[in-house]
């Protein structure tokens, strides 16, 4: 099946139903099509030929939706923009991609005139409330609505041809765009309909970025069951909370910051956010005593993990609400830490640098192999190579198993500390942290240490109205953790710790001024 | 994916589930799919090779599971052939199939010795419960248990090569053998998870016969859910009734005339059927007024309408619980006649003669493209062009189609009956006559007359104590249908009407004494 499959059965199943909710304007899918239709004629008419590439720069919005399938319509790709990079990086995957349009908002086109002379093989620049040097968005829809009787655009393509691209971040050089096509996302909507289909008429909010894999399926999966889109324009946690009290939101995909934010959050109480059903997390380790935390601020709401990565389209793993058990035996509580098992339609195992399954109690790499997983990087033949070597993705997730199947993540592969010659997963020592109640975030990093090779280092901020020291950190760390995983020393930052655009915490930066000048080795 | 993931996804994630309760027998997954490791070595073995065709002849039971996975695991072909069948046909599909080895049981070995000799080809003849000639089931099982440190065995399959021949009888002319592959299957299953999951934990009952596709993609969905196969030989009132209560039985497919014989039995009152939470039905029209009947008789039941056939793997249209609506305006309940709307994963149309979608109100042909639409019928090419032409299957089966996109079956191609050069639906005339209190059964058929070119006749049993004449029912429907389509004739009968393998009531059967030396026309 092609994508824009998942608008074509919203319309013609659930043509009354609303579509979006976007700045409390809603549209039907019949609308939505009408107008989906009118932009795919647009960008056909203006020369976007099927396989070729458009850039979308966009905050959150109904139109992000119209971009996706307009383009999906006449067999273009999308390659939607991390919003906070800085106008080189964009400059950089634009020009990488060879995109042959760009769409971009009035909130960023003072952002876009800083890297738009930086920019080559763009024919098209379409804005959004339109600008000096832009083709005006409602102007090129209003020319092309069509009427009923006009038959719809299809493209020939094959569902294996690129539907979109997705730069990630490597640990080190440049942004690598993950190639995924119709297929992939299409077989990672029914796995993630296996896994636990949406509600009828569920009232799904977009508080994470569209641009990222955590929330862009919800794109297609909310739209085949004809369910609600309610849109964010960016994260904001009083935004969050009065659009899930308006809008009567029913359910939402959170990263763990989002959440910790969220019921942290000294109005909560004064919200009505009865109507939440359901909390998909993912995109980052969570910690378990945050989990707790949010089962009991929400009693009333499912909570399901996604484990996976962009790679994957993204999905590879889920905790089902069933197995969010908070009482009972260690063995089934302590599933609480893990991301789950492989959902259905997913191969994943935990293999050893022999690429031997583990067993429990060991250490080793995710691998996963199915429908939905990526093409390969763009441009990059050496590196797809490399992450799907033997047909298998490899995740750089590195994680342990238990005999019942759930995989519990101990950290990235290039964040793993190592320190005296052992391992020190960063994120086992973060959950320790995140148990003291001052703690609102924390960070553990490894840097440069002449003894150990690396040493551990945490990074926090505390609650408002909290206090904690240095020494009272490494106190209480001492008395939960092997003496090699205690943080060697402790910074307490005012503010935030910096974040990705779906709230994942930068390791990477924070390393940065440490190991300037250095090479940090990574397995 | 390949079809013996299924099972390998069991066995890591549920080993000690019950798979399958047979004859009060449990077997956990574990023991299942060592029983099916054992087995596959067995076959591989004895020189079946991947992609060769294994003819099954069995009644259900928990081995039916154990070959059809076994020979998976090998990348062999199963051939489930319908018990019900003579010997000729069976010798004839079995040969047509090109067979190399042939599975059977104690309860259908006299059968098979009525054809054995027909066969070419067979190299392995083996027989549950063993028999002279035939290689011991449970002695090749024996021999090749493996230790769990055997490496699995795996083909190196593509999703694209046959997984099995089912065979369906034509209108005229001989059985063909409809090509499934791993994909179909494997699709079909997503879909039908994205139409409605399994619930965790359910125990699902294989009352109609697992040869039959109404029943055999759950072999495939509650295997992967980790469910329950509890598996009944072959279909009776009563063991029906008592395996749901002594089995305590979640969910089960049936077939209407199983449903229609169920709640009519006088002693459904004596039996616990209160587990039962979902009965998917499906495999021929659904009479409105027995639907309501056993709505009410299960209250407490979750009602799904599944509309497809062999050809499509075979879901094509679902009518979903909270479809199922029996006061309320018209045109919502009315939807109780429907197969309802296209499953996700499923282009569904109704075209008319030039192959355009038609209005409400108009009949046409129901086709569908989708991943599960068959390779093709075996060696059959011009059959596989005719029904495959354009790219889209075609079903034979004629509908109307509602403002809600709601699809109503109106007749099979062939069932429908041309009167004084009008179309007359059987169907529409059978929900007419099911409507009377006294029918038990009812078939209509055309029969040849000089006058119409065709006339309406319609084939009865009746409930035991009621009465009923030809006179009385001809006025019963004239009251409510159109003078063509009253029927012209009534026979009521003794006993049960001719039914298939899955209890569908055999037209073909009905109608050969009046066609005998003619040809019927149809469109």
């Amino acid at each position: 099946m092609l994508l824009h499959q998942a608008l074509k059965r919203a319309v013609h199943l659930f043509p009354d139903n609303t579509a979006t909710i976007f700045n409390s304007q809603k549209q039907s899918y019949r609308e939505l099509d009408a107008r989906v239709q009118a932009l795919a004629c647009a960008l056909h008419n203006l020369g976007i030929q099927r396989g070729e590439r458009v850039a979308i720069y966009l905050l959150n919005c109904s139109q992000f939706f119209e971009v996706v399938y307009a383009c999906f319509e006449i067999g273009a790709a999308v390659v939607p923009l991390n919003t906070r990079l800085a106008a080189d990086e964009l400059a950089f995957i634009i020009n990488d991609a060879d995109c042959v349009a760009f769409i971009t908002d009035e909130a960023l086109q003072a952002q876009a005139a800083l890297f738009r002379s930086e920019l080559h093989g763009i024919n098209n620049y379409i804005a959004i409330g339109g600008a000096e040097g832009f083709a005006d968005y409602e102007t090129l829809i209003a020319k092309h609505i069509v009427d009923e009787t006009t038959p719809p655009m299809d493209t020939e393509a094959s569902e294996d041809e690129l539907a979109g691209l997705f730069y990630t971040s490597g640990t080190t050089g440049l942004p690598k765009g993950v190639m995924l096509s119709h297929r992939n996302l299409w077989m990672n909507a029914l796995h993630s309909f296996a896994t636990r289909a949406p509600e009828p008429h569920s009232i799904f909010l977009h508080a994470a970025p569209m641009f990222h894999l955590a929330t862009f399926p919800a794109l297609i999966n909310i739209t085949l069951s004809g369910g609600t889109h309610a849109i964010m324009p960016k994260f904001d946690i009083k935004v969050l909370m009065e659009t899930i009290e308006r809008e009567r939101v029913t359910s939402t995909v959170l990263v763990p910051t989002m959440i910790n934010f969220l019921i942290s959050h000294p109005e909560i109480g004064k919200y009505d956010l009865s109507r939440l059903r359901r909390i998909t997390y993912g995109a980052s380790p969570m910690p378990v005593e945050l989990l707790k935390r949010a089962m009991k601020t929400f009693p009333g709401c499912e909570f399901i993990q996604g484990y996976g990565q962009t790679e994957s389209s993204p999905l590879l793993t889920a905790l089902l609400p069933e197995e969010h058990i908070t009482d009972g035996p260690e063995h089934i509580t302590r599933r609480l830490a893990s991301c789950g098992r492989p959902v259905i339609g997913v191969e994943v195992e935990v293999v050893n640098g022999e690429g031997k399954r583990i067993k429990p109690g060991e250490v080793g790499e995710v691998i996963a192999r199915g429908p939905n997983v990526m093409m390969g990087y763009w441009k990059r033949p050496e590196e797809t190579e490399t992450t799907l070597r033997g047909g298998w993705l490899h995740t750089g997730d590195m994680a342990t198993i238990d005999e019942a199947g759930y995989i519990y993540l101990v950290d990235r592969k290039k964040d793993m500390i190592i320190s005296g010659g052992e391992n020190v997963y960063s994120t086992e020592v973060e959950n320790v942290i995140y148990q003291h109640p001052a703690i609102r975030e924390a960070a553990v990093i490894g840097v440069p240490d002449e003894k150990w090779g690396e040493a551990v280092k945490a990074i926090l901020t505390i609650r408002p109205g909290a206090s904690l020291t240095e020494c009272e950190l490494i106190e209480f760390c001492a008395a939960k953790l092997a003496d090699y995983k205690v943080p060697k020393s402790v910074e307490i930052r005012e503010g935030e710790l910096p974040k990705s655009g779906t709230g994942k915490i930068l390791k990477k930066e924070l390393r940065e001024p440490y190991w300037r000048g250095r090479t940090r080795q990574i397995n």
